[in-house]
């Protein structure tokens, strides 16, 4: 049997109410009562149980991360910078896949105010945003703008689709084309917007196609490549997708970057080693974690953030998919 | 101001305690008494409190999974799988990121015990092993045997290296090497025993090389192929290291699979995209994860396990980096 604190009251023939005192440093206690009790519980090896002083105390020392997916590099790279800021820190991290089902969202909602979570960051596009005004503890979104007064952490897409548009034309491309995510995520539009705004410059027009950056659909690239042979250049919103867009290039007999130049999105390990290693955008993916949490936790401490919406720098990585 | 369990009590007139047996289902109440009860509850909008609740009836519902990184594509899998299917249990997840260091771990298993967590899952190469026999909860390694009398999943990685190197001597390679993993690690050695013991069949020998799977070090495996001229068959311990190794070959002019053969572990998206597309050992990641869940929550409700160690079986997928 695990002993309890009625077990270390009777071995310091105190009452319970005097041990959850001393364990909760709260309230008055006699120092040679402290010491009686002290070493009661470290006879015992008595743990208290946190789950009761997180009652007690309002702090469960938890916060939950909400992702939408855990595969794609970017989400493991953010994951792990989060938790290890949080272990510095003594916090410690719950994390939900909401795998974008509103229902589940909802469900968690609930789940963070039954157990004290202390604050959450949301690294999804969450689509009951209008429930989170109700929630009592503070809230930061990550690579999302869920409500102009939710803090949030972000890179600068706009920028990485100026970058990425200035660096195509300037490898001589004519003909250029955004393959993209989902059109209805910030991030897509953000990246179109800056490309497109970079282009009108130079009177040069874009294609637009969608595709599912995690799994991309490599037929229906090809279908597209095919249809489209004037293509000369090519943005791609994952580095995922622009390996398997050079991988049908190549197998339609079209050399990269001579006939087709590509640019991709993440900064992903792999994009040294494929033939030709991949010119890419690169987000400060562990500066955004880190400082997510940051933020979340001066929240948390009820200190007030300097810039309510931060903005992160992109960098754009020259390799040899670009002339 | 949140409503407590004195605001509902206070509305339908009857006393805490009352209140409590209805929230926990636990005690009589008379069918009218809790009609009333729940409707106080409705109206407040109360929550009941999960961590009290967890105190009494001694479930959290949450389980904790130890992993040792997220970043590489078997730990997002993993954590991905045994995430959802703890949501279909009404499960929730607690992750906890070791980085291998000891340290932490002892800190986790303070925490484990403080915050009641139903059951761990291990799939990292925990060092405070003997520290896991103390503790109340099931504990499931996967990936690992950490102890003959915990409970483990794991894939069949003697049989990985018989199939690889069976395959490599098929295609004709009479030089064999193994670039693999930290060799202290239960995978590394079972890998390595199955493939020693089937080229040892065909009288022939495999030199072998202790790599970094995750970051692998780029101009040591340069020095390495340059300084074995030899070596006309490679078994690598990760997809993301034979990437590398295949580069590296181009560079020095060899041609796979003509020249040099080569097999990776993980059965990574990529391998499909690379050039040439990679051959592979595939593990069944996500059935591994949804197996450690199934078997510790039989563990949580007392049932027996059919096989204390469990094996799941591995693939070789063919693809162009063999002959």
């Amino acid at each position: 049997m695990k002993p309890t604190i009625k077990d270390v009251a009777k071995k310091a023939n105190v009452s319970i109410s005097t041990v959850s005192r001393v364990i909760n440093q709260k309230g008055y206690v006699h120092e040679d009562t402290r010491v009686i009790i002290d070493k009661a519980i470290k006879d015992l090896g008595f743990v208290p149980n946190q789950l009761a002083r997180s009652l007690t105390n309002r702090s469960s020392k938890i916060i939950a991360v909400i992702v939408p997916h855990i595969g794609p590099y970017f989400y493991g790279e953010l994951l792990e910078s989060i938790e290890s800021q949080a272990q510095a820190n003594g916090y410690k991290i719950m994390f939900f896949n909401v795998q974008d089902d509103p229902e589940r969202e909802l469900e968690y909602i609930k789940f963070f105010e039954q157990y004290n979570i202390e604050g959450i960051i949301i690294a999804s596009n969450f689509q009951n945003a209008s429930k989170l005004d109700e929630m009592k503890v503070p809230i930061i979104t990550v690579d999302h703008i869920l409500d102009e007064n939710i803090p949030s952490i972000t890179a600068d897409s706009v920028k990485a689709g100026e970058l990425a548009a200035r660096r195509l034309i300037q490898g001589g491309s004519k003909n250029l084309a955004i393959f993209r995510g989902p059109s209805f995520l910030m991030t897509t539009k953000e990246r179109t917007l800056g490309f497109k705004k970079e282009i009108k410059s130079h009177n040069i027009h874009a294609e637009i196609f969608d595709f599912d950056l995690v799994n991309p659909d490599a037929k229906l690239i090809e279908q597209v490549l095919r249809a489209n042979p004037q293509i000369d250049g090519i943005f791609a919103y994952s580095d995922t997708l622009a390996l398997v867009i050079s991988s049908i290039l190549k197998k339609l007999g079209r050399r990269i970057p001579e006939d087709v130049q590509i640019i991709g999105y993440d900064n992903t390990p792999f994009c040294s080693w494929i033939n030709p290693p991949l010119t890419t955008i690169a987000q400060p993916i562990s500066l955004l974690g880190k400082q997510a949490f940051l933020n979340l936790t001066r929240l948390i401490r009820g200190v007030e953030l300097p810039t309510l919406h931060e903005v992160m720098d992109v960098e754009l990585i020259e390799r040899n998919s670009t002339k």
